[in-house]
């Protein structure tokens, strides 16, 4: 009998939620943003269900919101993730930590460095989600004026990538003998100088950070965009992405995966991961109650300021219970949200207010149902190749997280879909990737594929 | 009967030590450059023995030495220490954690965020020393070709200060509401919005971390070249330092104090303590046998290329057996080593050979003996305004520092020169300083002065 084709999970995380709602919902950690304690909580409690990664979302900014939106937010401050990640690997063992960094507003040398550190602390479970960073507002704490132009964004974040996967490959892994007795702590010949002068960056290297136990962090990324999809099917491991049905997932899929082959890629090492809330309850209609709850408590004034960074235009002046206007400017907002935002619009034909609160709340792809229920449509998506697993999104917390972990799991684990148990230690090993060649130092043997 | 003047003592680390003879030093533990229980035991040791601080020295690039000599290294590659503090915060509870950020490579964003950060994951451990990278091999990494001229670097680095600061700055300390009720999450008039507009950075804010627990961060600074001094008594909460005698500490300690003084500060709050490398011994010849045989580890082309970093100027074509040429290159090289090595090789007409092999092993002051003659030492320079404490610098680890733990720690604590037990929870508290007052939130009351 065939294995069944096993299912990733990861936890796609804000210390409070990334429902806006949740902070408001009974006997959620409305202090999570600097309880250290609330995500040491989650995080054991993802490993105890065998989670695949631990993934913090960022913003390289207060979100630029009307007042009255930004005074009920629970999104204005929390922890810097990847300080956060570092702390939680000490309280883990096995579960992976992806963190945010961006490629427009930082330097190649910092982010290689710190994500080969986290991957040394936490011996072998880090993850890095290339981002590009579309919110407008942190241009200005960059010293710019303007937002980077869309496309120039993804020039350099190629160009970044192809940098900082160098840099981890300074040094051969057994570079560093540390024999007492002759005095030679590390083989010259198994470091190599970077020298990389391209379009973007100059960056000389070597990295002062040995290879990471993984070779390289594992590769995460999101973005649905043109340049978003190719950057993901050239580089990505694991990709998060939003669709809103199993069509609209299947085509996605098989889209990045055969831009993977076309790049000359193995398509099994690209995981694709679509985002999900899941909201479990005793029955279907009491998962439901339990949306409707929290969608409530989303004030109509965070809601439009939500509208208006996905769509990146002011949509408080709109008519709230007319359509959305037909005609939208062109920005340099994310592309992927804005486009998602005019395709729900149209679908189910919503009003502004009904798709401010929507999409206030959370907007993506929800399972709301049964551990059943839910562990169906999981199962049916697993198997019509519409997805190697999903980025799991948790209503709130501690509560959503738990359902998650002590019902969905449990049920998805006695279908033979989902571990019981780590087979490995590193994240790789967790979602079935190789650990990459170094490209300057190249092993005898093969290790039966590139990455 | 008057309390005698309190001592600091701050660890001054790097993983295997900052000795480069370290390594080889039987029983030292050669891998802990990626060796995260080996740093926790020593964090750990500190704290029992109620260190002020622990504080990890970096490079922003593998240093740029002859391949003799970097084969040799123990310092080419080692742990973030950003992401080693994070981590190192969850294995503590009350010991500070400070670590090095360069002003001239990286972004006062980003830096604000991350020690705000480990701020409150430490519960208010966290210090920031301020640097502005004086080694010339790191703008090859960040994009430049030439490094950033001296006094430009200072200009920036303080400018960065204020920005950083400001940032810290962003919320009252009660801007956070949290009223599930309501659903008034943020008091917005509780916001601050930065939009510095400089010389040299632009940066709007607010930051997207709560204030931190101290406030601020406390400010560490080193450098003694003039910009140096300057920065730190208008910046400056603790200052390393690296006098050669007690003389030059007490001119250094008037100078530093009175400048803080002219720039309206008041002076007990700032600390000046200077590095010193303790090497306990049962008695003082056997203290100064571990220092010989220590020295004799470092290996004569490590300690060249060591040399010519401080020189700025490659100094392998020096007659080994001469003295050093008199006329040497001006150069962009960090000044305070340049100084201080030029004055050594005066001070104790040392040859180029015996120069290097001192300052490749360890240069600076030192205190060699048992620990009742090494207490001695301390307690005067304590008592004669030479300095405020130490930075504490271990030949070789973990048992030059369970030397210092052990053996003088309880001696200096039995002459009541340093505490039994901490008395806060805060880096602050340890060092009795003020917590800053919030520059756009002013409190209502008086906390008994400005920082």
């Amino acid at each position: 009998m065939a294995e069944k084709k096993q299912m990733h999970l990861t936890a796609f995380m804000r210390p409070v939620s990334l429902h806006t709602g949740a902070w408001r919902y009974p006997g959620s950690y409305a202090d999570a943003n600097f309880n250290f304690a609330h995500l040491t909580s989650f995080i054991q409690k993802l490993e105890q269900a065998k989670f695949d990664a631990f993934f913090m979302a960022d913003h390289l900014a207060v979100l630029n919101m009307p007042v009255e939106a930004l005074k009920r937010s629970q999104t204005v401050t929390s922890f810097e993730p990847f300080t956060l990640l570092s702390a939680l690997s000490v309280v883990t063992e096995r579960i992976g930590l992806a963190a945010t960094a961006s490629t427009t507003y930082d330097e190649a040398y910092h982010i290689a460095r710190r994500f080969a550190s986290l991957d040394h602390l936490s011996n072998g479970r880090a993850g890095w989600n290339i981002v590009t960073t579309g919110n407008p507002e942190s241009a200005k704490n960059f010293n710019l004026d303007e937002h980077v132009e869309h496309s120039e964004r993804y020039k350099r974040a190629r160009e970044f990538y192809d940098v900082v996967t160098g840099l981890w490959d300074s040094f051969a892994d057994d570079a560093f003998i540390r024999d007492q007795e002759s005095g030679i702590f590390m083989d010259p010949d198994k470091m190599h100088v970077l020298n990389h002068r391209g379009n973007e960056l100059k960056v000389r290297g070597p990295l002062n950070v040995a290879r990471p136990v993984q070779g390289w962090p594992v590769i995460v990324q999101a973005g649905q965009s043109e340049p978003g999809r190719q950057l993901a099917a050239e580089t990505a491991e694991a990709v998060f992405c939003s669709p809103k049905n199993i069509q609209g997932a299947k085509e996605l899929y098989e889209d990045i995966k055969s831009r993977a082959t076309a790049a000359g890629r193995n398509r099994d090492h690209l995981k694709i991961l679509p985002a999900a809330m899941i909201i479990v309850g005793d029955s279907v209609e009491d998962a439901q109650q339990k949306r409707l709850k929290l969608d409530s408590l989303v004030h109509y004034d965070s809601a439009i300021a939500s509208l208006s960074i996905a769509l990146g235009t002011d949509a408080s002046g709109f008519d709230p219970d007319g359509p959305l206007p037909t005609e939208l400017l062109e920005t340099n907002a994310s592309k992927t949200a804005r486009e998602s935002v005019l395709k729900l619009a149209a679908e189910e034909k919503l009003t502004v207010r009904q798709l401010a609160q929507r999409y206030g709340g959370y907007a993506g792809l929800a399972f709301v149902g049964t551990p059943e229920s839910i562990a169906d449509e999981m199962e049916t998506w697993l198997k019509e190749g519409a997805c190697d697993g999903y980025t799991c999104v948790f209503p709130y917390l501690p509560q959503g997280l738990n359902d998650v972990a002590d019902r969905l799991v449990p049920e998805l684990q006695r279908r033979g879909l989902f571990r019981k148990d780590y087979t490995g230690t590193t994240l790789r090993e967790h979602l079935g990737l190789p650990r990459p060649e170094n490209r300057f130092f190249p092993s005898k043997q093969t290790n039966g594929g590139a990455a």
